[in-house]
């Protein structure tokens, strides 16, 4: 079959990580989008709650957009789906739990009535415009995830979401690998796939690991056991629930988004809770220590999430007692190290065990490793690959592992978000490169705080403030009252109070030389503040000749 | 032989590790003080430079201090060494190599004529009051490392630093086991230990492993081989020098501490590197680059360091070119994991090949692991245990693995900094707790920056600032000019110009009711900022009424 018109690939969002919270396909002006996500913020964007790719190409083109398909229900894969249907009027295609989950996010938003969803099933196949899109099942911490198979008369995309090759999966419902050969017999021009754990040798364990692990948690634990994790990482719910009723234990959920997610899920099937199993809250805080479960949020040890409340000692509904188990099913997602390592040893300074997957199999990755994504290499056998989900350093490192299976040397192109892959007569080159940053949602504002603004904080936050407030009067040059100075994040009070004869005698100096300025005064205050304490605060003035 | 007086063990410095920094033992009001090193600042202590433990109890009984052992040179175990030495006068002493590092040490920081410095061997014995202290080799990733026998009248106690079981270091000198053995003939009451790995299973690999895998780095390099590691790892430097030498290259070093390491390193005869297999940099920089090997710092990415100025493209020395390969030699301490991948990703991004520990060996962890552990306290046989380097997590964990090998429970003692245990007639008892935890350095002052001043600063990150001056006619109640309006890091400056207006309306609705005060604008404006941005800048106000 010979190959005709030109298919841009085109990689947008995801902090560094190419096209994991988004990408797009656009072939004779029309457009396919593939996921809606946010990501968090690293600790260097100061004051920032979240970030959203930067999707302008689409604003600018939103009469084109034919079409939003989502992989899955994790918050990097919907959770911008709000802001986007803001921009873009587009029908948006779901499995159903997805959908389930992409409607949780609407009502909390306000904005479910702009919403046109359309429910899909893995091994269905529908037409969006000119894209003829196969779905089909991968397995991935959260059910009902599907890849996609993206027909044009350009030719055949395989786009593999988030995915791991898990044999027994908690659902039991593997990869549709029959699917996967049937794309390699009919010839794939181009695959995309996720490149998390390309650093990783081996294969992934499967999420059944854990249910072992559970059950020797419960099997020992004493008192309650409070098992945190992601509120979207479905299977683990039912897993803990699993060993909750073997262990002759009620379970109970805490935290909005788990409670809402457990609700979804169980309503529409992807979740085998029995009605009796689950207790509310507060009869469970009544219940015997040893007959409780309690699941929610803060695996992370986020300060405001559960756990991160237990561990401080200010959570609301209940408190941590000597004889908890808490159980962090979760890895440490990069840059929480230290927060999760405080919130460990804070657990266990209040009498806690702790349970963590550096010393028990109480979580697994959900990402393919090396032989797994070899192994999709192999099944598919594409003629291009291009590695997505990850930062430069996987994209490479997963390049060589597809080169190493066979793709030749240049068909495997590494990109960044932004750069658009053109997919012409079975041929790949790379086309313009249109934005492909993020952009930050401070409070209410979406994109309008900028590097400048955060490395402004950053200063702030070094060594404080300290600002003076001074009035001369106009003719005399003189003061018209001492001049008021106030410090924040500098010194303590009493130090400060300390160093104001000097500042002040410094500031008279200036003053009195006459023609004096704002940027005058601030810089010999400055320097006098270095030399006395090695510190470098922001100095504002403010004078005013009256 | 019967126990006499009591010993007390005072765990000192650590920031959340027990003992790391800082141990003290005393005796009949006598005090012998093991190490005095730093620590580094964690992410949420904003503007720290560093931390030293808090030795007030040294300082108060300073006179009774009789020595500081020092078991090796790295800046955790020596980096405040002329804190210490400012407040306590003792003599100090060391191994040859650790001396040497003290003194460059305590010359940087113009602290050399004050310090009484003893050079001590392995395997010797000294009295310090009445401490007799058997000096005996570990291995450890920095060469000349000893652990200590303290024996008293209380007892024997053996601390054990920094240290792994390494069978073929890189200097062919094993860890002292027939020292240990004889402890364990003699009878141990009290045995301390490295705590650090207590969570990671097997046998920590061995130092020479990293030979094949810099050969590999050499052989396959097309350009400059540039290595990062830490100034203080010795042994790395070692092996870094035989491979440059093994595939016909030179080496620089850069850096002033690498420098500095060097030169003390080779003159005391702990570095084998032939003189002309050492290039100076200018010399390196004109070479062909298939023939120079450059040694450095910042293999934790910080921005200040070598290769995070080569990542940044703002090293001034030299520049990164296609084709260079940088080694990041060097585990990710917790807390730098996202800017250690910011700066692969930008090594990267900028031409070079980059190596680093999760993709070939070029690194090993310099503590003990679990086996290694339970080895020790099999080889030692001690009456009681106190895990010592390590946080909470690891200090646990440790006291587990002794337990399950033989230690009784009761014996396995896990404290805190600053809380002492007493050794009397052959048993453990807690002490008094007394201050163990640490102070910050920051510019100039040292243990002034507290909590609160730390959280101010992270609260004028959050949002910025927004400060408003306004002067006031005393009689009328109006305003005399203007409000000035300045703000930093809230929103971008035309944003705020936009605001002003608004802000200036609430301000005069404040102004005009008269008996206004400063709070009471700052309350007005808070507000109407939080409806119109959802952010919360910290608000100033300065008031005058003339």
């Amino acid at each position: 079959m010979s190959k005709q018109g030109k298919l841009k690939i085109i990689p947008l969002g995801g902090l560094g990580e190419v096209g994991k919270n988004m990408t797009a396909y656009e072939f004779q002006n029309k457009i396919l989008v593939v996921d809606a996500g946010i990501m968090f913020p690293t600790n260097d964007m100061i004051g920032i709650d979240y970030i959203v790719p930067d999707y302008e190409y689409l604003r600018a083109r939103a009469g084109n957009v034919v079409g939003i398909v989502i992989t899955h229900g994790h918050e990097d894969h919907i959770g911008a789906i709000h802001h986007l249907l803001n921009d873009v009027s587009a029908p948006v295609y779901a499995t159903p739990l997805t959908r389930g989950l992409i409607e949780g996010k609407l009502a909390r938003n306000s904005a479910s009535t702009k919403a046109d969803l359309n429910t899909i099933e893995a091994g269905g196949m529908i037409e969006i415009g000119p894209f003829k899109v196969e779905f089909f099942h991968i397995c991935h911490s959260i059910p009902d995830s599907v890849g996609l198979g993206i027909t044009t008369p350009a030719g055949l995309v395989v786009h593999m979401s988030d995915f791991k090759f898990d044999h027994t999966p908690v659902d039991n419902w593997p990869t549709d690998y029959a699917k996967l050969a049937e794309f390699s017999r009919r010839g794939v021009d181009v695959l995309l796939s996720d490149s998390t754990n390309a650093e990783r040798p081996g294969w992934t364990p499967s999420e059944k690991v854990i249910g072992p692990a559970f059950d020797k948690v419960f099997a020992e634990a004493q008192g309650r056991v409070i098992v945190a994790t992601f509120a979207s990482l479905i299977s683990r719910v039912q897993q803990v629930a699993d060993s909750t009723k073997k262990f002759g234990r009620k379970i109970t959920f805490a935290g909005p988004s788990m409670v809402d997610n457990v609700k979804i899920a169980r309503k529409l099937g992807y979740l085998d809770i029995p009605d009796d199993l689950i207790v509310p809250m507060d009869q469970a805080l009544k219940m015997q220590d040893h007959k409780v479960a309690i699941m929610c949020t803060g695996s992370q040890g986020e300060p405001s999430s559960i756990v991160g409340r237990l561990a401080a000692g200010t959570n609301r509904l209940f408190s941590l007692k000597e004889g908890d188990t808490v159980v962090l099913s979760s890895h440490p997602i990069p840059g929480n190290e230290e927060t999760i390592s405080r919130t460990i040893n804070r657990l266990l300074h209040r009498g806690a065990e702790v349970v963590y997957d550096a010393i028990a199999p109480v979580h697994v990755s959900g990402h393919a490793s090396q032989e797994e994504q070899k192994l999709l290499v192999n099944l598919v056998r594409p003629k291009h690959f291009i590695p997505i989900h990850g930062e430069l350093r996987h994209l490479r490192r997963h390049a060589k592992l597809a080169v190493e299976v066979g793709v030749p040397e240049k068909n495997a192109v590494v990109v960044e978000n932004g750069q658009i892959v053109i997919l012409s007569g079975g041929n790949l080159t790379l086309g313009e490169r249109i934005p492909g940053g993020y952009v930050f949602v401070d409070g209410d504002s979406i994109g309008e705080t900028d590097f400048s603004i955060m490395r402004e904080r950053e200063k702030l936050a070094r060594a404080g403030i300290f600002l003076i407030d001074i009035s001369v009067d106009k003719l005399s040059g003189r003061l018209l009252h001492d001049p008021e100075i106030i410090t924040r994040g500098f010194v303590s009070p009493e130090d400060a109070e300390a160093l104001l004869p000097e500042v002040r005698a410094h500031i008279m100096d200036v003053v009195g030389s006459g023609g004096e300025s704002e940027k005058d005064i601030a810089n010999a205050v400055r320097s006098y503040l270095y030399e006395e304490t090695g510190r470098r605060p922001m100095v504002l003035v403010t004078l005013s000749k009256a």
